[in-house]
């Protein structure tokens, strides 16, 4: 049996102050009518039935994702205690599937990305579970760098995958997360890098192996979760186990270890929209290079990537900024400089009268 | 008999977007709890009693005035049908308090500045009295510069008048406006520069002379004016009239050409707070040298000067601008690029959708 899972616990710093804590990204219209999630879930629901579509979400947001998502079957809905990072609520629910099917084949999607060319996403993940039923492999989607972005993972590409496939497939050679702008430049030059889109096809079997070799304490802990899952005592057991947890997201837990990672280079269009210059591609330009959206009226400002909400935005002299503007908070970001949104929410957080703004 | 004049008819478009054409910089409070023009009512007004003290002004503010200073004797209040600046509605004053009284002295005081201790102030005003009242002299107070400041007009002392003063008092030799940052640090350098303030004292009919020599024009309509006041069909002759000035300012239009005036260096702080810039004065000051009013935090930031209104500020990785956040507007500036705000409100002004803004 092929099950989905859309990961949906993120808490979206990188959008602050559109995304906050209580309202990440993944639940906001970043394109278009539609919320992230709601497209995430009809984009696979178009491929899979309902049956097979689970959410994996911290339960600060279980509320949200049950207004978000009517057609999501609720005993599909798995939820975590606590925040662990990807390796966790994966290999939580790669021990589920195993309860319903030993044969399980998963495919592991985030639910904040934007995605065009359904046609061709849904031939990539057909290829891929084709491969992964048949292979000891864990297949990620890659994606065709079209810009040297500082703020996705790269991989590289080995050794052609033997046989007629549609779609160019590779052995993983190297995973490099997050490269500094020069790093980013070369390996677009060199042509065999690909991003790492965060999609994931394998049998479940296959993967917890994996864990068993590379993150053996986590192991230990799925196996005890396995065994309480559709048991009473589950809620509270999954606290307890969750509190041992050393949590690890699963490209530095497994991918960047295992020597079983293949990599399909997918030809839909994909975007993590990981942040406010990504932003850009889905935004008004004008004629001095900003790209807007919402009132603004600017004398000779270049670069700027401005968000507006129901204010107008004026702009006299700036270049190469970020500037998002909310009901309640407006933010001011050097072009380049989003990646430190990180560090002025934990300062706020720190302070009593503005951890409100988280 | 002594007059006060206090100018009330700015548009204020410097201080946008906090003050509006609607609502200009006059009528807020930029420090403490009084509004511009309350302090400046307040300041005469404990020299002069009320009967003395008028308002000019243009039409669309007369209800605010109105609001705003409750003590002023309504018939004291003279409303300009047109913004024609300052050489005319000081004119128009002019040639109205002849009529009264041809020995009128008058004072002009702008009505939107910030002004320190009080005893000072008026001990000024009573020296630039004893001399108008005794001399062909046209009494500029000047102030002594603390900072090279670009937005103020220079005016370099010449001779100093002789007599027994309590304050220093020269022939003005040469009035500069607006110089630039280096011709501005070359006057604090020389200390033989003071900022023209922009108030006045002279005799009424000492001035109406050096109009009828440098600003024929416009005396020729000041007769006219002089004739209907007081009439029944003053309201619509002053419109008249006024359709036919050709506006200029009383610095380009008199004080620059006259061979009469006279500059007193005053021992009060004193500040046109006439920007962004120079609200700097009166807001709190991080560590960081951001200078900040309500809640604002930030990473990495410096230089910046930062007006909040009800929202949180939030900056990451900026220098140097300035941040004004209002209910409905917000703006970002270069620090040093705020006397380009006209450019943007004139921009505002023709565009349809964004005009409501101005």
């Amino acid at each position: 049996m092929t099950y989905a899972l859309i990961m949906c616990g993120g808490s979206g710093s990188r959008f602050w102050p559109k995304s906050r804590k209580a309202y990440p990204k993944q639940f906001l219209k970043a394109v278009g009518q539609k919320t992230m999630i709601q497209r995430t879930f009809e984009r696979i629901n178009n491929f899979l039935p309902r049956e097979n579509i689970y959410v994996v979400t911290n339960k600060i947001y279980v509320e949200i994702i049950h207004q978000q998502l009517p057609d999501l079957k609720p005993e599909n809905l798995i939820v975590e205690p606590l925040q662990k990072e990807t390796a966790t609520c994966i290999g939580h629910s790669a021990v589920k599937f195993m309860k319903r099917d030993p044969e399980a084949v998963m495919i592991v999607l985030p639910s904040d990305h934007y995605i065009e060319d359904e046609k061709q996403f849904i031939n990539t993940l057909q290829q891929g579970l084709l491969i992964a039923e048949n292979n000891k492999a864990l297949i990620t989607i890659g994606v065709k760098p079209t810009r040297p972005e500082t703020a996705y993972g790269y991989i590289q590409t080995g050794k052609s995958l033997e046989g007629d496939w549609l779609i160019d497939t590779y052995k993983a050679k190297r995973f490099t997360e997050k490269p500094n702008k020069e790093k980013a430049r070369e390996f677009i030059e060199k042509g065999t890098y690909l991003w790492n889109s965060g999609i994931f096809i394998w049998k479940a079997s296959v993967l917890l192996k994996q864990y068993k070799k590379y993150l053996p304490e986590i192991y230990e802990i799925l196996k005890k979760i396995k065994d309480v899952i559709d048991t009473d005592g589950e809620e509270i057991a999954l606290e307890e186990e969750y509190e041992k947890i050393e949590g690890i997201s699963i490209d530095y837990g497994i991918m960047e270890k295992s020597k079983d990672v293949y990599v399909m280079e997918c030809n839909f269009r994909w975007d993590d929209i990981g942040n406010w210059a990504a932003m850009q591609g889905y935004m008004d330009r004008d004629e001095s290079d900003n790209y807007t959206k919402g009132d603004f009226c600017h004398v000779d400002s270049r670069d700027c990537i401005v968000y507006g909400g129901k204010r107008l935005i004026a702009a006299v002299g700036i270049n190469d900024l970020i500037i998002v503007d909310t009901d309640d908070v407006l933010l001011v970001c050097g072009r380049e400089r989003d990646q430190d949104i990180k560090e002025l929410i934990n300062k706020l957080k720190k302070d009593k009268n503005l951890e409100k703004y988280v």
